[in-house]
């Protein structure tokens, strides 16, 4: 850990040998499985992660915005579904990626959106590739399977745009917490997509695609027929909620953030460190869990985790932990200033997007790497 | 408004003529009590932002990394306070700007930290000028006034470092509510800072600088006798916390986040739109007021506040507003696709850090106006 010890903190902190090892076990079950797996990118916005997730069997990628497309895309990959409905302005953005050579997909949920993305597509000359966002749990966006509006909109889907299939993400699964559950979770995803994609069949349509996913459904899938591929982003790095909904273990989360020691309160029991909610994010996503993390759990800058520093609250470059052992401990001499603490984040795609870029323990071993991360729209 | 509607969102949005107001009322109050503002950088990030407080009035900025140092420096502020407790790892770093012109200022709170710059300075020919943080309010960092450790930490600066003053901020007058509270709130600030920078005095120490800030406190200052100089950040732009402790109106916040409505669920009552926490941020900090704003304000495209919407619900880039009016409304019809809404923050700093830039409204009119905003460390 000599190498950590020169680093200025806050970073943020990739360990690539237990990234490999989250890609392995994803790619293993989708293999298994028999389906396409369209990582979404969104988590690592990092050409250098990406790369790993197709070199070991991902076929294209799912993004959340037009800028992850435009930098995927310059980053050599061209297969990529942009997985939030597209409003009428975003259309010109769109098209230009794709007169450059993306194979970009784009999604609807309404008839509106479907008639507008069609008119531009007539306009322009061009034929979208279009999939229906499908709800399959309440959780957010979609048309419900049964819906006569899913057949309205994609019947709306014509001249400028053609229906390429149907999509879910069961968002709804972050609140599941056994395996059961879990399990029952991804099948009514499965179930639900593909009923979306019968009713089409039905009323005379090709539904080439059909996308689910969300990393929890993803691992709990027992099979997936019906479905052609799986989008799942978070488990590239797994985080706290992850593991509070019990789909990894804490040993399994991939990233973390260095801060180090500034202050001490000893009144109150208080370490000060330099990660503040600016390093960690202000996502508390474990609140609403079994054990509430605060911030993050604190670890040694070896990554074992100090069962008795309770990651309280956080300001913009401090974060304040509170001592919650042996009162006789004297936190100055314990944790002196300057000690590296490593930060497990309680959602990596939060925590991540706070930096520019990532600090890579090398899998090989030897120097330590820094990746290139991005944000904005 | 004809100029925002072919912005691709979401954006954050900087009304300059607010902005403009709110600096001169900050600046009159500190001329009128007679003390320097140094205001908090780390609120915008922009150098074209920072110019215009300057401009103004203010003398020297605060910031709260050594990237905001880096950046302001090079955009031509050199009256630099780093107002977080410096670590040993940083002080090359420091030294290198100083180096460069900087009047970078430091701060420290403990023996052991006023030992390591000390030892620093010396090392490398240089002699630090420190101020020592006081705590006022047991809110974080800080030696309390009484404590006889103040005068151990002055002391450790020997040699390669000398004690510049001291330094207080009063984070706890995020608590306050009413009137009375904010000026008893920036009167104990006042006095106890005051009162740290008498007891090095009376332990022969030159104590040059006294330096107070928060903007509820600021705002709230009856007088500053004893004070040098007084930092705030917020009060920039101001935000739904900063009205809700009652130190500014909704009409005063200057920054907003335009999205747009990508989709409706008409059996929930909700709107979806491309606004999610990467927008907002994932700050709550109205969730402990008595007016929970969930993740932020809605208002119409001219920003007039559209009190039946509540920001429930954020997912990475999308938003969940749930409809709280009258149970007629077709919400498709009221808000077609592709509607704009701009989404006043809980908080500024939060929202700013999730933007790489701002799209200004202009103070005189005309064309919009983009300014880059930097992240990092």
């Amino acid at each position: 850990m000599t190498a950590l010890s020169s680093l200025e903190t806050p970073v943020l902190l990739l360990d690539e040998a237990q990234m490999r090892r989250n890609i392995a076990r994803m790619q293993a079950l989708m293999d298994k499985l028999g389906v396409v797996l369209r990582p979404h990118a969104k988590t690592s916005k990092c050409v250098e992660v990406v790369e790993q997730q197709i070199a070991a069997g991902a076929r294209g990628i799912t993004v959340s915005t037009l800028k992850e497309a435009e930098e995927f895309f310059a980053g050599g990959v061209d297969d990529i579904l942009y997985a939030v409905a597209i409003v009428p302005a975003k259309l010109d953005h769109a098209l230009a990626l794709i007169r450059k050579g993306c194979k970009l997909r784009v999604i609807t949920e309404s008839v509106e959106g479907a008639r507008a993305i069609s008119e531009h597509g007539r306009k322009h000359g061009h034929v979208y590739d279009v999939l229906i966002e499908i709800d399959t749990d309440g959780h957010r966006s979609g048309v419900k399977p049964a819906d006569p509006m899913l057949i309205e909109v994609a019947g709306a889907l014509t001249d400028g745009a053609r229906l390429a299939g149907v999509m879910t993400h069961a968002g709804g699964s972050y609140a599941c917490r056994t395996a059961e559950e879990r399990e029952a979770f991804a099948e009514q995803e499965r179930s639900r997509c593909v009923a979306a994609a019968e009713a089409l069949r039905k009323a005379g349509f090709e539904c080439p695609t059909v996308s689910v996913g969300s990393t929890p459904t993803a691992l709990a899938a027992r099979h997936l027929e019906g479905v052609t591929e799986v989008r799942a982003g978070v488990y590239i790095f797994f985080d706290l909620v992850i593991a509070g909904i019990g789909s990894c273990t804490r040993d399994e989360i991939a990233i973390s953030v260095l801060g180090s020691v500034i202050g001490h309160q000893r009144e109150a029991g208080w370490l000060i460190t330099d990660a503040g909610w600016m390093a960690m994010s202000r996502d508390r996503g474990t609140q609403k869990q079994p054990h509430d993390y605060g911030y993050g759990l604190a670890c040694d800058a070896d990554g074992h985790p100090i069962a008795d520093l309770a990651f309280d609250e956080a300001n913009q470059e401090h974060g304040v932990l509170r001592w919650t052992g042996d009162k006789s401990v004297d936190l100055a001499e314990r944790f002196p200033i300057g000690t590296q603490l490593r930060i497990l984040p309680n959602h990596a795609c939060a925590t991540g997007a706070q930096h520019e870029g990532y600090v890579v323990l090398p899998a090989e071993g030897g120097d330590l790497k820094r990746w290139r991360r991005f944000g904005g729209w």
